[in-house]
């Protein structure tokens, strides 16, 4: 069934209004009320904002309207946060306001796993069948970098727009996803975390990210669904269309059960799920690392990843490791051709090296023109679909500079970055196959906070050019692995 | 069969020697000669080194003997850096001089796949016989904190001493470790990189760790097993005894093929191994990441940590992911028992908390005084065993920093650290039961670095206390499992 287009307009004004009401609204900088108002202004929302509050007066240079019925003209969506034994009455004034959507912060509901608490829920989702979209409750609300609408807290989120459509059942899990996606590079279309989700859950979000021209790509944290036949049949349509990356949290017993007392969702059987997302081509992780890494890696190499991979870098147990690793992901790890070998073999010394994949150099102070031999044999041999490569930033910066006897010297002097760079643009450039950086760090140690300082900054570097660049070898390839598979399935 | 007494005296001159030879001693500071001599003469060691060149002179300080016999007085132990085409005439030397033991830091043997190589590799083993022990070829050496010997290049690795026994067939993997320990307070007691082991290899190491009065945990990095029988001999002997942690690498036929031309071992098949080491009642790995968590969970959790956990923090996915996790790796997160749930639930408002087990307080910035609250009713619960306490330092630093309007303030003005460690110690106390933290990094944006800072800062401060932090809830929950099985062996 193709959506209607109502049913598409209905989330404009959710996503993007033009007047926006805090009901709840508070001074108190520890209250709800206090942070989304202020998360909402900080950000720089670009419609108008009123804040509600039966005491009246103003809040960070805000006029406060003692009721919605006060608010001159039309509110397209409000941001609730007021108690639950008090949400029914307003959900009545928003309905008479004419508000298009609601989004309820507020907890207490079928989460508390009482009668009580899901009968009021069931109210609630009553206000929804009059036209009126609800979100939540017990939810952190909407990030749309487009309009400045943002979540509980999101006051730092990234103002750029991005192709990345996320929809959660944990609000924390989206605060955290907001962060972290910033230094990655990670932008989002919409977030939307729906709590509850006693209207607006995970069925209708897919729908509408399926059709949204400003999606591309796909990702979520469910815990239970609201309506499995629906949203596996959605999942089935759209596949070899936009990539899904989901994360089903509650599979085992404990987890299960958890669910429940969190966003009063039902978990459901491990297997069952696996078996349904595999055959609606769904990428399935099973933790937020995983989830960050696919999502970052649908968007850094948005074609022509493939499956066999050349690995280069310098130490032993790095090629070791990676032939493991990439093998137990469905990976492969050929061995150059004879010609392209042959070829490589003439440009290094016989002893310490091993050329035939893996690529081991012997050691990670490999010069990067040394490095470019070896991209330039994996770009040439057809065998080859992606490189990974591999730099350990403390070996290069600090033990060199501390060979050389320049100690005092910053460590971007040492740094292999620019050079390596430029071979990743030509070698890409000419070749076209994808590249990878796995840029490890191998301390955590206080007193070298530096080196910290220069990873994030070649990461931000190699990131702007459009090189993915992952903490390390494993996650690299885990997150190789999910575009690799989701390739496999577009003919 | 135990071990002779002179087996482990035969060790004693190449961990501890007073007199030691570095032959291919060089000036050039891109030579591991140079590299080598450098990282023992900085690191501090101990005994008298004597620098071998044919070229004389001097260098770093000390006077170059142009042959090993020129020295005066005996040498106990080499480091040889030389060519492998000079290296049997270099032995037959060492020999003479009635050199004890060396390592020959050397490649271009065995894992060059050449019968040439194979045949070198032969003939350096049988100066073993002779009663000269040797490690390697193609090895970094030994890295002993007690004598100040290090590997290559170790200059920095800690001086102080530990209860960790490592050996590795990576060199790499030796550098990392040492590298890596330094910020999570592993000491080693010897740190053995051993290469293609052609006479000192896994089967003397782990005999020479299960007798070493300063050894208590052993780890180590295998490719292959230079006696299967005898290794599986060794483990079985040991079961229940020292804990054994082994990453056993070249798993996957293509990690078989990498693990040749990087030792020359053979890699062996999965199930074998892993049947084996089972019964063995050996700690299996399979990441570099696993390894050194599982070697931290044995040194802060010496005893009582159990399966039954108690997993405690802020944000709804925290704990229905920790269920999964725990669920998935053998742990478990029961519900608090009714009398305790009781006393908890009146000491918490009834809505946006779930009191059960995993205790998820609504947001990360609950203060410290309500997570003892919670860190009370798993002490007092005889049905929980083992406390993991989730602390995300963004919410707690950054936000509450920004929403009281002090972002001039130094985040460590904000810390709930020290209050949260009296209340760590004191549980810790009364109830005997191991409490881990979790901290993970959810930003790892450039502009954040104080953020980090603050991290390793309240890292180091909880790890002095004796209390284990980890990045993530599931490395945590990992490191825990390993543990845990290895007590569930001990009777």
């Amino acid at each position: 069934m193709p959506h209607s287009l109502s049913f598409i307009d209905a989330f404009h004004p959710i996503f993007y209004p033009r007047t926006l009401a805090v009901i709840g609204a508070s001074a108190d900088p520890t209250k709800f009320g206090n942070i989304i108002l202020s998360a909402i202004q900080e950000i720089g929302f670009g419609g108008k904002i009123y804040p509600v509050n039966p005491d009246g007066g103003e809040i960070k240079g805000l006029k406060v309207f003692r009721s919605l019925a006060e608010i001159p003209g039309p509110v397209d969506f409000a941001v609730i946060t007021i108690p639950a034994s008090v949400l029914l009455s307003t959900l009545e004034e928003c309905r008479q306001k004419g508000v298009k959507g609601v989004e309820i912060l507020t907890s207490g509901f079928k989460e508390t796993g009482t009668a009580e608490g899901r009968q009021l829920e069931g109210e609630i989702s009553r206000f929804a069948l009059g036209g009126m979209r609800v979100l939540g409750p017990n939810c952190f609300g909407i990030y749309c970098p487009e309009s400045g609408l943002t979540i509980l807290p999101g006051q730092n989120f990234s103002r750029e727009t991005g192709p990345v459509g996320f929809l959660s059942q944990s609000g924390g899990l989206c605060a955290d996803l907001g962060q972290i996606a910033k230094g990655l590079g990670i932008r989002f279309s919409k977030m939307v975390s729906y709590g509850n989700g006693c209207d607006v859950a995970a069925c209708d979000l897919l729908e509408f990210f399926f059709a949204d021209p400003k999606t591309g790509v796909i990702a979520g944290y469910v815990e239970g669904i609201d309506d499995g036949p629906r949203f596996l049949r959605l999942l089935r349509e759209n596949r070899g269309k936009k990539p899904v990356i989901l994360w089903k949290a509650g599979l085992t017993a404990t987890g299960g059960r958890a669910v429940q007392s969190h966003t009063g969702s039902l978990g459901g059987s491990a297997a069952v799920w696996e078996g349904a997302f595999r055959q609606a081509g769904v990428i399935q992780v099973y933790s937020a690392e995983e989830l960050i890494d696919a999502i970052y890696a649908f968007l850094y190499l948005p074609g022509g990843a493939g499956p066999r991979v050349a690995v280069m870098g310098g130490g032993g147990a790095i090629s070791v490791a990676a032939s493991d690793s990439l093998e137990r992901l469905g990976l492969s790890v050929p061995y150059f051709s004879p010609a392209v070998l042959q070829k490589l073999k003439a440009s290094f010394p016989p002893v310490g090296n091993s050329l035939r994949n893996p690529v081991d150099l012997g050691n990670p102070m490999i010069p990067p023109s040394m490095l470019r031999r070896v991209m330039e044999a994996a770009g040439e041999d057809g065998g080859i679909d992606t490189l990974i490569v591999i730099q350990i930033l403390f070996y290069i910066l600090y033990q060199v500079r501390h060979r050389v006897g320049m100690a005092d010297q910053p460590l971007s002097r040492f740094s292999f970055q620019p050079e390596l760079l430029k071979a990743c643009q030509e070698i890409k450039a000419r070749y076209g196959k994808p590249i990878i950086l796995a840029l490890p760090d191998i301390t955590t140690d206080g007193q070298m906070i530096d080196l910290e300082i220069e990873l994030r900054k070649e990461r931000d570097i190699y990131q702007a050019a459009g090189f993915p660049v992952f903490s390390s070898l494993d996650r690299a390839a885990r997150a190789l692995s999910h575009v690799v598979r989701f390739r496999g399935m577009v003919s």
